[in-house]
């Protein structure tokens, strides 16, 4: 399954709010539409949006010559599209370099960014697996995530979950526990459904019951994904990241972050650096529509939280294992 | 307000599976109904389904004479409603050693155990005020809460948020931020209720979000009820507790458990010996009818969660304050 596509000034894509019920392909020719998406959060994942980006821009030169006014505008509209995401920044400059070019090069480099994504993703699943098993100590371990970092979150098998896909693949996986990842659910939504899809084994469960099954003994490792690694290792994640950092140090558990190399913003010194966005508060007092919380209720709702880097035992990148809790730096 | 009251052998409760959208109260006149009632969280609150539980055993000796195995039967069946709920087991046992008085002396105690709940939330609120503005510094606190433990949990005021009520009537409150509390959304529905009814000022986060938001400096205090206390601090309450008493512990953050005496269990040594209900799927699976994961979802579902004395600032009840961060106990 590939979440993402493109072909002829057209960006595909499944549509990931309407997840699990509905399964729903985008069909995307314009910036605005695009950058419409990306907010919107029908395509979401650090990598995911990298990629979304790129074809953005290529999309873009097929609309508004490189070089003119309008066509800046339009790339940097897409840059802007989610704040947070270092990856869309990153993608969006790479290939913004190559916009003499013309339309066919800046193609190639956002397909070549996309085959990137896809090597990366089964490296990261590699290396972490491997991990995995020898900080656990265990054959078959119980693997707590949050959100959705599998293919819905990249391009296929993703990151964190690519980890948890290899373990199942490899006959060493007991069972994964995704936390539902309020507000917008991806865990509950997405991450289930991809479960599913691979066959493994998991049961679910809300966000604030995760540090106390860690310190129960419920799981033996928790893996998560990232939006932005500051350079000194402190992660910017989603919201309720910092919590299963914080029951995982409790519990003696190992806490590890599976992105990729493109994650790392060595321009970000540390985690007070990263600007987080607030998304309003439409998305805590209602659920799927339903309201939740009487009529003109105010809400606090950071999307993202940070997970200092004292919290956190190892990064996993697509060619790299770092052991922060051994001093290990990038 | 009164969320309980009693009758001529009817207990009439407000149902708060119902609020905010509809204002709705039950009229129950059979220990069947008691029983479903206290269940399915119509009545809850650790004082509350005490206070329920002895109106329940009033309500039963007016259907069974007491002495009688019929008698016997309904009384076990309130006291097991809710595993979880010491005051229950608590009122239930208190009514029953007066049963041989008859209906009029097991309605006359159930009205005590109310005007006691009544007098023991407006002495909390007083303590808790006073304690929270003396560990703060701060001259109107922002108050971070789960869950609701205000009247609705009790009969009028509560417990945690009585505090907060207590500092918003001597106008020393900033801020309450309350969490959502999935599954069931106390925190979203009932908590924002109550605090919109008293004026106060507020703004509701997600449950995950509450950690990171003390690391941020979001809020002065954490406040929380309990459901059982053990013999050694160790504080059972709502699922997501923990999550904030870790959070709170992280910020350098105060962190309050406010609960009348009758929720200290001093024949459960430990947390470990406190039995945690898991309530099954459905209430993670779906919110308020709609469905949030794929068909066929398991879930980990455990109703509380177990906070370590060691990350609890102080126990404050409606006649003392015990400050375990500096050694006091129970």
């Amino acid at each position: 399954m590939r979440t993402i596509d493109y072909a002829d000034g057209v960006i595909t894509m499944i549509d990931q709010t309407k997840l699990p019920q509905v399964e729903e392909v985008l069909r995307i020719d314009t910036v605005e539409d695009l950058v419409a998406a990306i907010k919107r959060l029908s395509v979401r994942g650090a990598p995911a949006i990298g990629v979304a980006g790129a074809y953005g821009v290529a999309m873009a030169a097929r609309l508004h010559a490189p070089g003119t006014p309008a066509f800046d505008t339009a790339v940097d509209a897409i840059r802007e599209a989610r704040p947070t995401a270092v990856n869309l920044a990153y993608t969006v400059d790479r290939l913004k370099t190559l916009a003499g070019g013309g339309v066919a090069a800046l193609e190639a480099e956002a397909h070549t960014i996309r085959d990137e994504e896809l090597a990366a993703s089964v490296a990261m699943g590699d290396l972490g697996a491997d991990l995995v098993l020898e900080l656990t100590g265990v054959a078959a371990p119980r693997v707590m995530t949050i959100c959705n970092t599998g293919g819905l979150a990249t391009v296929e098998r993703g990151t964190a979950l690519a980890v948890i896909q290899t373990l199942h693949e490899r006959g060493a996986l007991t069972e994964a526990i995704p936390v539902e990842t309020r507000p917008l659910l991806q865990g509950g939504r997405l991450t289930t459904w991809e479960l599913q899809r691979m066959g493994a084994p998991f049961r679910l469960a809300v966000d604030s019951a995760g540090p106390f099954l860690l310190t129960q003994g419920a799981a033996d490792v928790v893996l998560i994904g990232a939006d932005r690694i500051a350079a000194n290792g402190d992660t910017a994640n989603k919201i309720g990241s910092l919590s299963l950092a914080l029951g995982a140090a409790r519990a003696g558990v190992p806490f590890i972050v599976v992105a990729p190399e493109s994650t790392v913003d060595m321009a970000t010194l540390t985690g007070a650096d990263i600007e987080v966005e607030d998304r309003g508060a439409d998305e805590v007092t209602s659920i799927r529509g339903v309201p939740v919380a009487p009529p003109g209720t105010a809400a606090i709702n950071p999307a993202f939280d940070v997970t200092p880097v004292d919290l956190i035992t190892a990064l996993v990148t697509e060619r790299r294992i770092l052991h922060f809790g051994q001093g290990d730096t990038l």
